[in-house]
């Protein structure tokens, strides 16, 4: 078994922008793009599946059954803005080389439906939070473009861990471009104010027009449970995926 | 070398069933398929070998020596009801990977062989044991059948690791339906009271006849090394395996 | 880059027997099957090479280069005996897939030369040490003779890891047969005392006459090693490689 | 996705000599490899990529965005001797089985642009730092040339972990030599200075004449930074890739 990606349906989109969003540091990436989802009522049009994904299954709200997934959705824009394609799901790959696997899988996919622009969504670790949008892009365009919706240039060494960074390097090799925005966070809980964060420069950047309130209340919840655990000591970082790997050094 | 299943025989059975029950957390599937299999005088037809079971082999009872395998046994339905084919062994897959490729390798020989349906068998686990089973399906109908066999539904969310998941999770992408039945256990030691929990909604669900007292002097013994250790203080989880993966978040 | 046996000349052999002592638990194997290489000055025809091999590469006493690697002797029999084939070296496969490609290739190799019986040479870890040499077969006539020789059977469910349980799990697949030979050690040092006790057995079972005194000289280095240790506590046990997966359990 | 090297655009060298500096103990190697990249403004003409590279990107000075990846840099000598051939990068492949897969990439690169020698360059771990360049070769001339230009043998017995031990290695296999030349390094801090001492002893073994001095200022900060921690306790060896594998003895 190989990653693969099944279309549920033929869709034709004209000149989509992909924006990706699978779980990641703080869930900022998968609460974004979830809420994209949603609001923008998107439509579910293919699954990709991997060997590279968790070995088990979930059990959804009606005691059903299902594979860690990842899922792809589109809006087509009513006026001339560009459609969307989302991509979401459970999970990111395992293993290292099952990150790329993914990755390209995802690249080659999002070229076949003419996609030439990528943006990653995602969590920016700092110390105390902060509620900045940090970008980094392989395209000087897109870039300028960020910078003017609200977002900040990443500091130069940082590494950006996992499919968010992976799509953008490999876009290079497949004539596309692409740009991250990772919202601040401190990272050891779901974030929905990183999230909303990185909502206002994305929906800035896209065009478009999105009522950011929904998130309210879970940005409330988010900060009673912030609360509530701040007496306690946390004993362990909050996802070894999202540090780069501990003898690795930059020069 | 590739996860491959050599046939011992040939046999043709009638729209089989097949049981899922190589072990898992608390040993619980494993005990109670290969009670089945005994009790029913099942016939092994087939063995699983995979470069994904660990690399060291079994002495037996002559000092005799063996790869660590899947056994595939089948029993032929007396009357009516549906041949039953039954799946136990050593070990699951020790990779990721691993537990992907021997799962779909699984598959296709129950397609082979005319399988339609699918029941996996394993532990639930829970902090107070309980002894309650719990279901999850891919499909409706079976669902409903578990529940009137005394299942309860799991509740959404808990993921199903292993390859008592996958197989599940897998069947949808080749037109078969599953269901898993977990029984309730501590986990930390092989809980035959837990097997024979699952043995009374299995049988039940299969509206097969089988005496389950054969279990209760496991049941007694395993009642008194509970109670032998229960001063002591158990530093590990008993099974990695049967944990999801820790930075893993379901959103 | 796959695992491969380069052959450095051409040899025929008459049914040769096979013995591996690829390095193992307290390096019995290693120490007993080179030592005998040394003594009956068997020639160097093979060589293996894998990427499961650790990667890195060792300084011999000339200050050159060489890649971990598995190395074929042969010696040719004055009389009526059979041919026998040796495999040392620097190290076993580093992974659960690489462990199986790396057996796997050395019975291919073994095939082709016309080998039919294989004795993996290793050491038996027990509490005390010890000086019996446990046996385990594929075949009632080599359990036979191995016993005759001064063997004792292994007591049943004790894994066997590593290539010397797996060469012979991998026999029973490709119509050879097969047994090994474990000198009982405590395990946590290079023990050439094991090793002499299972080169007694095995010289016996051969039926070749080699005077073994060469390794008391290393025995009485062993000894005084391990009396000076004796009042340290040693904090790690010996070998990760030679325990079996930590949440294994055999039914 | 494989590991491959793209052109990036077509050299014909004579005979070049390739020299290895991916990052690795004490960045040795990558620190004398880029300064002489630098200082002989040496022209990048090729890239690696490798999905066993980790799965991140790195943000360079201007917010661009690019996968970790080796580069392969040349450099055309003005008289007769050799021209060069220099790779480095972020870093060494992830796994075992990566590092092989990488190496044997390089070498097969290397063939085709007609490469004979390799030299590999890396750091040495002592425990007292030292000043010694340590070297170790496929090849008696280039040990001998090495030993000439300052360098001291190799023990015997140590490995030498990683891509500049496997290059060597491989060699043998394809008809190249090669030698590595190690510069004494305590290996918890980037070492300048064990860079330094290697160049001295590399641009001998060349017939280049580089000046030096340009690496004194980094020797200066190490040495700063040297003494401000030299009070404090280092928890943690500094990097676990050049370990050799816990459980593995040479016998």
């Amino acid at each position: 078994m190989r990653t693969e990606i099944r279309e549920l349906k033929r869709v034709r989109l004209r000149k989509p922008v992909l924006i990706e969003g699978l779980p990641g540091l703080a869930l900022v990436g998968r609460l974004a793009v979830g809420y994209l989802v949603e609001t923008l009522e998107a439509e579910k049009f293919a699954e990709l599946y991997s060997p590279h994904f968790p070995y088990f299954v979930i059990v959804d709200e009606s005691g059903h059954i299902r594979l860690p997934r990842g899922e792809f959705y589109c809006w087509r824009s009513p006026d001339k803005g560009p459609d969307l394609m989302f991509l979401i799901g459970d999970s990111q790959a395992q293993t290292n080389q099952g990150q790329y696997e993914v990755a390209s899988c995802v690249l080659d996919f999002a070229k076949k439906h003419g996609v030439e622009t990528i943006i990653t969504v995602g969590g920016y670790r700092t110390e105390k939070g902060g509620s900045r949008v940090v970008c980094a892009s392989t395209d000087e365009e897109l870039l300028e473009r960020a910078l003017k919706a609200g977002a900040v240039k990443s500091p130069p060494g940082s590494p950006i861990v996992g499919i968010a960074g992976l799509l953008l390097g490999l876009t290079t090799m497949m004539d596309m471009r692409a740009i991250c925005l990772l919202g601040e966070t401190k990272g050891h809980l779901p974030d929905p104010r990183a999230a909303k964060n990185v909502l206002k420069v994305l929906t800035s950047f896209l065009g478009i027009d999105i009522n950011l309130s929904g998130l309210d209340k879970s940005i409330e919840e988010a900060k009673r449970m912030e609360e509530a655990i701040s007496g306690l000591r946390i004993e362990k970082p909050p996802s070894r995926r999202h540090r780069p790997p501990e003898d690795y050094i930059i020069y």
